[in-house]
């Protein structure tokens, strides 16, 4: 590997942010080689909120907008507002950096338990790509009357051509990349019928370059239930930014649990770098015990290994952690540090 | 039981929906000792509509008002645009009639099988109680500028103290009555921060005249993993009209399927009647070959017969169900029609 070094934001956030971070940058340096990271470590979260009520302040995102990969743990504390880093910090980074494109594989790894009876390992394998920077989460809304009888809250998702169409895209060119190219829309379209009607015709229109992938439509209530009933259903799917999040959890859950899954906030574009962070929450419940399971943070650096275009590098972490997946059963309790520690030894080794 | 005389609306609908109210009236009918059901059959769906162009009309509406109670069996169908059905006829049903609890019982029977490994029966008995009057099913929203790239498409929310209120005080209903009186709401606060911080203020509000039921607030994506990774954790649930199609679905998957749901669109205060489903849909590929299971349908009759009054009557069909789905396993392949008349036998002898 040809010696490079690439700007690295890491930002080990809340809970268990910090201590599955810092797995995942263990991970890293072992497979990293003659690539170099330049490390700024950025202590966005509840603490920060704590003390200057601050989330995401501007001069951090233009720092940010400087880097040319960001590394996330988790955000969210009890002790903040519900809602409060998860919009300001979370989401904030997501719309300001265009992470148009939420990426979520759904794999079932060789040797991990699945709460579905009667599934294979080969039968869970897909790949949810979830609009990231419109619909429901785009906070428009507000609220009248609050507090009295008369109150009205409302929320407005918002779909453009433009973000339906990127997201359509970039979907295709995934499924086009797999040896099975199906393409699945996810919506309501029959409820939702403005935005679901955008999604639909443009899947139709975009399709035409795509002749080699084949399309289909299922109502995100069904889906929910094929994900528990029929997972090998699915290979690629594509879906709003709401159905999305809610999917992905599905998908978590049939795959091994959250402890395993990975995404990305991915920006195609390269306006802005990309954001790679475990699908988990902050779990304050059993932060700093060495209880998290950093598997989905090592998972998210394969794929940032990917999105610069360090391939091998990735498929080495995703070997080293299959690997280590398929011995889990036998090994018993293992800490934090020690998942990390078997997993980086096997990348180097 | 003293005679009684009930006027029933039947709406069978499309694809399987008439095979399965068959059966279900045939059930009824078997149950019914002195109670009299002066039934009226309305042709509303997809055939209605190609003659006519009409979904629900004004005078139908208004005759069903003049109903005490509804039975219907499923509406949609390829032929037809996808929503014209759903939005005209069942959604308007459902807002005309102020249906505002979707009340939606996820039970596994003994006997049954469940997509889950390691699930006991026992392990999945939960209400879930979703809102049916507003929320994202408003249509309210629009689309500007269709079909050109400065295409955008809304969709709005629309939530009310009125209206969140009702069903939550229902779902507290509910919970008291239980062995468990456990309450927990689904909802996603930390992004639909309006909407679900007005969901958030009413539990507690009301929760103060219900000191026996305990709550807790769950996220809707991590409520869907629990579904599938630890289902004994819930006991009744309130949400909105989006989150209870997609949990309900999901509820549906690991309760036996589809073909088991039951459903009903209550209106609580009897301004108008009541409507009792199947949660499944029309399912044209299967129709009018004898195929289509019509247990959920029979389950709805049950609750429908709950609801006016005739609570001995609906704990026999539920028994009668119940006895039907444990000898299942051992008797084989048997037709829509064959299963009715098992059922049907059950509770008349
Ligand atoms: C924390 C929350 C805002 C976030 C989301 O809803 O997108 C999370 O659930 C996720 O899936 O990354
Ligand atoms: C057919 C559709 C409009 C309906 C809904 O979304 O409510 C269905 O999915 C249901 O759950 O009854």
């Amino acid at each position: 590997m040809a010696s490079r070094s690439i700007r690295l934001a890491v930002i080990p956030g809340d809970g268990i942010g910090p201590e599955v971070v810092a797995e995942g940058l263990k991970v890293l340096d072992a497979v990293s080689g003659d690539l170099t990271f330049e490390q700024t470590s950025y202590d966005l979260g509840a603490a920060r909120w704590h003390r200057t009520g601050e989330t995401l302040p501007d001069s951090v995102l233009d720092e940010l907008r400087e880097q040319e990969v960001i590394l996330l743990g988790a955000v969210g504390d009890p002790s903040v507002p519900s809602g409060t880093l998860e919009r300001g910090l979370l989401l904030r980074a997501r719309f300001e950096l265009d992470h148009y494109v939420n990426l979520r594989p759904v794999k079932l790894f060789p040797g991990v338990d699945t709460p579905l009876a009667g599934v294979a390992t080969d039968d869970i394998d897909m790949v949810v790509v979830r609009e990231g920077t419109e619909g429901p989460y785009t906070g428009v809304g507000g609220v009248l009357r609050k507090g009295t009888p008369h109150e009205v809250a409302t929320q407005e998702s918002v779909n453009t051509a433009f973000g339906v169409e990127r997201v359509v895209r970039y979907a295709f060119e995934v499924a086009a990349s797999r040896p099975r190219k199906s393409l699945t829309l996810v919506h309501k379209d029959n409820v939702l019928t403005f935005a679901g009607d955008l999604y639909q015709r443009v899947l139709k229109r975009v399709g035409q370059e795509y002749p080699q992938v084949t399309t289909d439509y299922v109502h995100v209530d069904a889906a929910t239930m094929f994900f528990v009933s029929r997972p090998q259903r699915f290979d690629v799917i594509v879906t709003d930014n709401l159905f999305g999040d809610i999917i992905t959890d599905i998908g978590a859950a049939i795959a091994g649990g959250i402890g395993l899954a990975a995404s990305g906030n991915v920006n195609p574009d390269r306006t802005a770098p990309s954001m790679f962070e475990p699908v988990h929450g902050s779990a304050p419940d059993i932060a700093g015990q060495g209880k998290a399971d950093p598997t989905a943070t090592v998972l998210s650096v394969a794929m940032l290994l990917d999105h610069i275009g360090e391939g091998d590098a990735a498929r080495r972490v995703e070997q080293a952690v299959s690997d280590d997946l398929a011995e889990r059963a036998a090994l018993g309790a293992r800490s934090t540090s020690q998942i990390g520690d078997a997993i980086a030894k096997r990348v180097s080794g």
